[in-house]
C-alpha cells in the first residue's frame, strides 16, 4: 500500500494516516470487511512510529469507520452492507496504490433509482431538446464537414463569441480570447486542479462542498482544507484564522446556491473573499452551476465580476440547463493563468468534440436561451414549493431543511448521531435515491444530513418520494439503535 | 519558482533541475531573452547546494539551452525567436508555477500552416463524412431524446459490444465489460496516468516517443526514463539493465509503426516485454494508433492479445480513422485497473457525451469499417510511396529516413550537430509544417531528426512540400553556421 505523507505539510501525520483510510472507506475502494494492515507493518510500510498508527487508527474507530476484534485484527465497517459481503476476504494491502482515492462508487448506483433525489440535473422533458434537434439536422445540412474536423483546443470561436454575450449579461465583461471551453463544468475544476495543484498544495473549500471537487483535489495530493459556513456564505472570520496556519493556493467556492446548502454568499463577502485572494495572492475557482436559477430575486453579482487582477477562475456548465448530451462547460479566466489551463486542455483530450459546440450555438445566439431559462425558473420554483410543502406535511419533527431560493437542491438535516448512509441503503429497497451528505465534507465529516435534489423527478414522484423518504426516516430514528449510532443499522 | 525535488528518486538532483528548465525552454513556456535565477538564489530557493545548481547550468549549457552573458546574467537562449523577442524582459522567477511543464506551444501555431506535414491527422476527404451525416439524421429522428440523456460513464454500452466484435477481428478477445470510451485517446494516456502515476513514479517509454504521453507523464510529476530502440523496437538489454537502477511502474509502448520513428516491435519482443512486466509486477499501456494502416503485411499480433495477468491496458483512438469530429477513443482493462481508471474517468468529465458515441455506431456495427480503412490503407501506401521518392529526388545525400511499413510518419534524419528548430522557423516563412524531433525525447535530446506525416496533405502539396523541405535543408546545412550549432540560425 502507497501512503503519500508529506512530512512537511501542516497536516499532522496522524491526521494524514486517518484522512488516506477515511477517503478509500467512505467511497467504497475498501469495502466492508477488509482487514487493515497491523499497525506494527503499517508503521514500517510508511515509515512512521507505530504510536503515529495507533493514533491515526483511534480516530478512525472514533468516527466508526473501522473496528478492532480481538484476537482477529483491524476491519473496515460495514458501510455499504452487500458490496461488503462480496469482498469480506480481502486485505486492504492487495488493493493497487493508485491516485483516485476518493471517487464515489456512488455514482453508479444512482442513477437507476425509480425517484432519483440524488443528481442535481434537469429532467429531459425540461430541456429544449426539440430545438436542438433541428439545430443539428440544419448543421449537417450546411456544414457535414464539421464531423470530419478538429476544432480550436480553445474551443470554437463562434462559441466563445456567443458565450461572451451570455456572460454580458451577467455582468462579466470579457472577450471570446479569455473563454475556454471544457468537457462539462467537471473537467473545468480538474483542469484548474491539474495546473495548479500538487502534492502539498492547499486548497480552501467550503464545509460541505461538491464532493466530485473534493475528489479531484485530493487526486492531485492537495490538502483540501474546510471553512465552515453561515447563512451568508463561507465565514470569513474562520477563514482570516485558518491563514495562521495555511497558505492556499486556491479557494474554491459555488458562492451561488451553493452546492450541497443552497446558501448564498453575501455581496459583502464576496468582496471580502475577493480582496483577501489578492492580498494572499490565491486563485479563486468561483464555481457557478446554477446561478440563473433563482426563485425569489437575482443573486448578488458574481466574484469574477469584482475581479481586478485576473486572480478569479469562473466555471460554468451548459450540461445541465442546456443538454446533457452536448456536455459543455467553460472557463473564464485570463493571461497566463488561462493559457497554462489551455495547455491543460490540450494535456488532457486535444479540445471539445466540434460538433457538440456548434449545435448549442443557435440557442446561445438567439434569445431562446432567455425564454428557456425563465421556464427553467418558474417549474424549478414550484418543484422546490411542493418539496418543502411535502417536506412540512410528513417530517419527523427533529428533522430541519433550508429553504433554497435558488438551484436545485434542498439540505436536509436529521438529528445527531445519525448516519444517512443507514437510510440510503434502507430507500434502496424502495428505490429512491438521494446523496449522503457525509460525501460532501474534505474532513470532520458530518453524517446527518442528506443532499434532496428535486430537479429531476416528477411532480407526483416528487411527493410520493419525499412521503416515503420520511416515512423511512421515522422507522429509522425510532429504531431501538436509530440513534447515537454511525455504522449501518438496516 | 516551484521546482519539485523528490529526494529519494534514483534520479540526481543535477538531472532534476536540468530536466525541469529543459522542459519548460524547449516548451517555450520559458521563453528565449529570460533570465534565469541566480545560483545562488536558485540553490537557497529549492535548498540545494550551489554546486549542484551550477552542475545543472552546465549541463544546460552544453546542450545550448541557456548561455552566460558575462556581467550580465544566465538568459534562456532563442529557440523560438518571434516569442522571445516579446518575452525579452521576462523574468523565470515572475512564472506562476503549475503542473504542465512541458506542454508544447507548437500544437497551436502548427495547425495553420499551408502545407502540414506536423500532425498525423487524416485529409477530411478520406474520412466517411457522408457516411456519418446519414447516420446523424436517422439517430435524431429516431432518437432525439439522446441529446437530452447523460450517458453511462463507463461509455455507451452498444458502442462497447460493437468495439468488442472490432477487437475479436484484431485477436484481442474481451466483453463490454472491459472496454471504457474515452474522449479520444489522448484523455486515454491521462487517465492511466492520473489513476497510477504521481511523484516519484518511474515510467519507461521508447526514445523517441509521442510527445503529448511525455507531457502527461512528466505533469503528474512522474519520471519518465527513455528505453532505446532499434528495428525491432524497444531494445530488451537495454530495458533490462536499466532495472538495476529504476522500478517502473508503467511501460507506455507504441508497438506498431511506432509514432515517431514507424519501427515495428517484433513478435520475439512483444513477448518478451509481457513476461518482464509480468515477472516485476508493472503495468505496460499499448498505445495503438494506427495499426490497422499496414501497407506490406500486417502486423504482429496486439501485446494486449498475449496479456494472460491483466497486466496490459491497450488505448485505441477512432478519431483519426473515423471522425475527428465525434473525439472517441477507448481502453481495454480489466478487473480493478479498470474499475479505478472509470473512476478517473468519473473524476476528470463524468463520461462522453452519448450523441458522438451513437454517431459512430452504425459504422463499427456494419462491414463498412472494413472498407474505409482498406481505402486508407491504399491511399497512404501511395502517399507514402510518393513521400519516399520525393525524399530520393531532392534530399541531401547526408540526409537519412525511415522507410515506414504503416501509419503516417516518416522519420527523417539530418547530420548530427543540426537542430530542427532552427529549420522549422525557416520553413514558416514558406508556411509548411513539421514536428522537430526533439519534442519527442523525454531526455538526453536529438535535435538532428523531424517527424514528416504525409497523411494530411494532397499528392500536389507533399511532392511540392518535400522538395521545398529539401531546398531548406540543402540552404540549411550549406550556410556558414550550419554544421554543429544548436542554437537557431535563421
Amino acid at each position: 500500500m502507497k501512503i503519500e505523507l508529506n512530512r512537511s505539510s501542516p497536516v499532522s501525520l496522524v491526521e494524514q494516516i486517518y484522512q488516506h483510510f477515511a477517503d478509500r472507506i467512505l467511497s467504497g475502494y475498501f469495502p466492508g470487511g477488509s482487514r487493515l494492515p497491523s499497525v506494527r507493518k503499517l508503521a514500517k510500510t510508511v515509515g512512521v512510529s507505530p504510536v503515529t498508527v495507533v493514533q491515526a487508527y483511534v480516530l478512525l474507530e472514533k468516527e466508526n469507520f473501522i473496528e478492532r476484534i480481538q484476537g482477529k485484527g483491524t476491519f473496515v465497517k460495514d458501510f455499504y452492507s452487500e458490496k461488503g459481503e462480496r469482498n469480506k476476504e480481502e486485505n486492504i494491502l492487495q488493493q493497487i496504490p493508485d491516485y483516485v482515492h476518493r471517487t464515489q462508487d456512488m455514482y453508479y448506483d444512482q442513477q437507476l433509482a425509480n425517484i432519483q433525489f440524488s443528481s442535481p440535473i434537469v429532467h429531459p422533458d425540461l430541456l429544449p431538446t426539440e430545438f436542438l434537434v433541428n439545430s443539428m439536422q440544419q448543421l449537417i445540412q450546411k456544414e457535414p464537414e464539421i464531423l470530419a474536423q478538429y476544432g480550436e483546443i480553445q474551443g470554437d470561436f463562434e462559441l466563445r463569441k456567443a458565450l461572451t454575450n451570455y456572460l454580458k449579461r451577467e455582468k462579466i465583461d470579457v472577450s471570446p480570447e479569455d473563454i475556454l471551453v471544457t468537457n462539462g463544468s467537471q473537467q473545468g475544476i480538474d483542469l484548474v486542479a491539474r495546473c495548479f495543484l500538487g502534492p502539498g498544495d492547499v486548497v480552501f473549500t467550503e464545509q460541505p462542498t461538491y464532493p466530485a471537487a473534493i475528489d479531484i483535489f485530493r487526486s492531485r495530493g492537495a490538502t483540501v482544507i474546510p471553512v465552515p459556513m453561515d447563512h451568508e456564505g463561507m465565514r470569513m472570520d474562520r477563514l482570516t484564522s485558518l491563514l495562521d496556519t495555511y497558505t492556499p493556493k486556491l479557494i474554491y467556492t459555488i458562492p451561488t446556491f451553493q452546492n450541497p446548502t443552497g446558501f448564498i454568499m453575501s455581496q459583502k463577502r464576496r468582496r471580502e473573499l475577493i480582496e483577501l485572494a489578492n492580498e494572499i495572492n490565491c486563485l479563486i475557482l468561483e464555481d457557478d452551476p446554477w446561478s440563473e436559477i433563482y426563485f425569489d430575486q437575482s443573486p448578488p453579482v458574481h466574484i469574477k465580476s469584482l475581479d481586478q487582477h485576473g486572480n478569479v477562475i469562473y466555471l460554468k456548465g451548459l450540461s445541465k440547463i442546456l443538454s446533457p448530451g452536448c456536455r459543455i462547460g467553460f472557463l473564464v479566466a485570463s493571461g497566463v493563468i488561462l493559457n497554462r489551463l489551455i495547455a491543460a486542455k490540450t494535456n488532457a483530450d486535444m479540445g471539445n468534440p466540434l460538433i457538440n459546440q456548434k449545435i448549442i450555438l443557435p440557442i446561445l445566439q438567439t434569445n431562446i436561451i432567455s425564454h428557456l431559462l425563465k421556464k427553467l425558473r418558474d417549474t424549478l420554483k414550484q418543484k422546490r414549493d411542493l418539496s418543502l410543502q411535502s417536506l412540512s406535511d410528513f417530517a419527523p419533527a427533529s428533522v430541519t431543511w433550508t429553504r433554497p431560493q435558488g438551484g436545485f437542491n434542498i439540505w436536509v438535516t436529521l438529528p445527531q448521531g445519525t448516519n444517512t448512509i443507514d437510510l440510503l441503503h434502507h430507500l434502496k429497497k424502495k428505490n429512491i435515491s438521494f446523496l449522503p451528505g457525509s460525501a460532501c465534507y474534505p474532513s470532520h465529516i458530518e453524517w446527518n444530513h442528506l443532499r434532496l435534489s428535486f430537479s429531476y423527478v416528477s411532480d407526483q414522484e416528487l411527493k410520493k418520494g419525499i412521503k416515503e423518504l420520511c416515512l423511512s426516516i421515522h422507522e429509522y430514528l425510532e429504531a431501538p439503535q436509530g440513534k447515537n449510532r454511525q455504522a449501518p443499522l438496516f
